[in-house]
């Protein structure tokens, strides 16, 4: 058994899975004893991007195994996204992109979170800084992360820094960005075979704001109308999950990848703030966001002012 | 006015201080637009290090003015040690080397805690990762924040990378380690002018452990006996703090800088768990720690697992 699990969050999209394994590759290169895992199913994307760079998917734990000593946490920073044992484990590392919430340990670590669009930005310059070289198949991890959590570098959270970042990595593993991009995000925007809980579950994230309990699901989707169709029994597996999770709201969001918009659809007792936040109406609890793909910088910061 | 303030921990150390004012000289050499700032009263260790090295201290605030844009934290993460007002402003950075907990954004940030034993080391490294060149002075502050938290490289919180770079910045600094350490130690322990109220607060911090309130005020003294003889006034002060802010355990740690080792006073309904937490008996609510002289890394630590 190694020494260190290195993780990143719950519900895992390709930014998470490929900060795991880019991750470990990094630290085992600098003589530590480390091994990438994931907390959940990968999903189409990101089986993409590995199936491509031909790298095995991690392996899958439930919890962190009493033997092992530490943890490092990528891509994610508050416990209720991450392992479910999550407060009997020792954190020594975490690299981040996310706001900071919900995270406490007793003694001081290594904390490095910088608001990049990607997780995957922050490791390439730790590999840089550590100079370690990024092999053909890593800088192909690395920027299926970007270009996932950019949307190709379309979302208001991409900064030059991930711009850059992007067209460096693409040109070490090889791809054209724009060609290798559009046929990742598609292979994700494949809904075909997806229960109606796959949907609202395969991006779900948990937030606390100011004591209220969001949960916010994303898919990306060519087709929007295709998921909205199944409106009534999403709704009914999304007031489960609202009654089992004591939920305050539930937002589930269709994101447009070809035309940068989401369908959302908003149940749970605080659905008004939704439409606070976004100065829309919602009608038969629905409503479209213009622009809007960010679940970081566009969703959770305008729903977490109208909690204040 | 600045348009970025960067700040320390109430009751202010010498980390605290010069961390502030080696950050706002590196910002403002990279093009940024901020000003170093206080929280409290500087202590006279710190003032030896100022006047040695000829800095003017850092204007003290009380609260973050409206017209601020953005505040950086440096030495400290937990809010309740910031500013009064720290929820109303808007965080970009945080540099320190403490545990991290009671810290919420609502955006991403740049956020660097590195377990090493003073925040100078994590500055010594920006200052070279950004090729800007410490200057005589800024290594004066920095090696004596790094004297200043470590007791002279003594106290376990002292890491490797705390040594080299005390050793380094000495020589740019131009003086003698232990000398200039230990007047500048010296200088910080007389405690002649001080009311009773002073050494209850000079350096005191809160924490939050599981729901109690728990706040620890640390001395530093070369005859600890002078302090202790003391101790009904200073019991008197304690209990009317505890009152005050509804504590459930405060506890006064006096530190023999010559032979590492603490007495300490405990008041407050949890008191019972200083007994657990260091296995000592607490004869008159006293006791002596033998080798503890860490707040961060002894005393915070092992009183936290007793209120678990």
């Amino acid at each position: 058994m190694v020494k260190t699990l290195i993780f990143g969050h719950k519900s895992p999209d390709t930014d998470t899975i490929t900060a795991a394994l880019a991750a470990s590759y990094l630290k085992n290169k600098l003589g530590q004893d480390t091994q990438a895992v994931r907390l959940g199913e990968v999903n189409k994307e990101t089986e993409y991007a590995l199936d491509y760079f031909n790298v095995e998917k991690p392996e899958l734990i439930e919890h962190v195994p009493a033997e092992i000593e530490n943890v490092i946490l990528v891509d994610h920073n508050e416990f209720q996204q991450s392992v479910d044992n999550i407060k009997e484990v020792k954190i020594v590392e975490v690299i981040d992109h996310h706001r900071i919430a919900n995270f406490e340990t007793k003694e001081p670590l290594y904390f490095r979170v910088e608001p990049v669009g990607c997780t995957a930005t922050i490791l390439k310059k730790m590999y840089e800084e550590n100079n370690i070289e990024i092999t053909k198949n890593i800088a192909g991890l690395l920027v299926s992360a970007i270009i996932s959590d950019s949307l190709l570098l379309k979302s208001p959270t991409c900064t030059q820094e991930d711009v850059d970042a992007a067209h460096e990595l693409a040109e070490i593993a090889g791809v054209n960005l724009d060609e290798y991009g559009l046929a990742m995000l598609q292979a994700g925007a494949d809904l075909s075979d997806k229960s109606i809980n796959d949907l609202i579950t395969m991006d779900a994230k948990e937030f606390e704001m100011n004591g209220s309990k969001v949960e916010i699901a994303q898919v990306n989707a060519v087709d929007t109308s295709k998921v909205i169709d199944l409106q009534s029994e999403l709704e009914q597996e999304i007031n489960a999950t609202i009654a089992d999770k004591k939920l305050d709201l539930f937002l589930f969001v269709v994101t447009d990848i070809l035309n940068n918009d989401s369908e959302v659809i908003a149940l749970g007792q605080a659905k008004d703030n939704v439409e606070k936040a976004f100065n829309v109406k919602l009608e038969n609890n629905r409503a479209l966001l213009k622009g809007v793909v960010s679940r970081k910088k566009q969703i959770v910061t305008n729903l977490t002012d109208t909690f204040m």
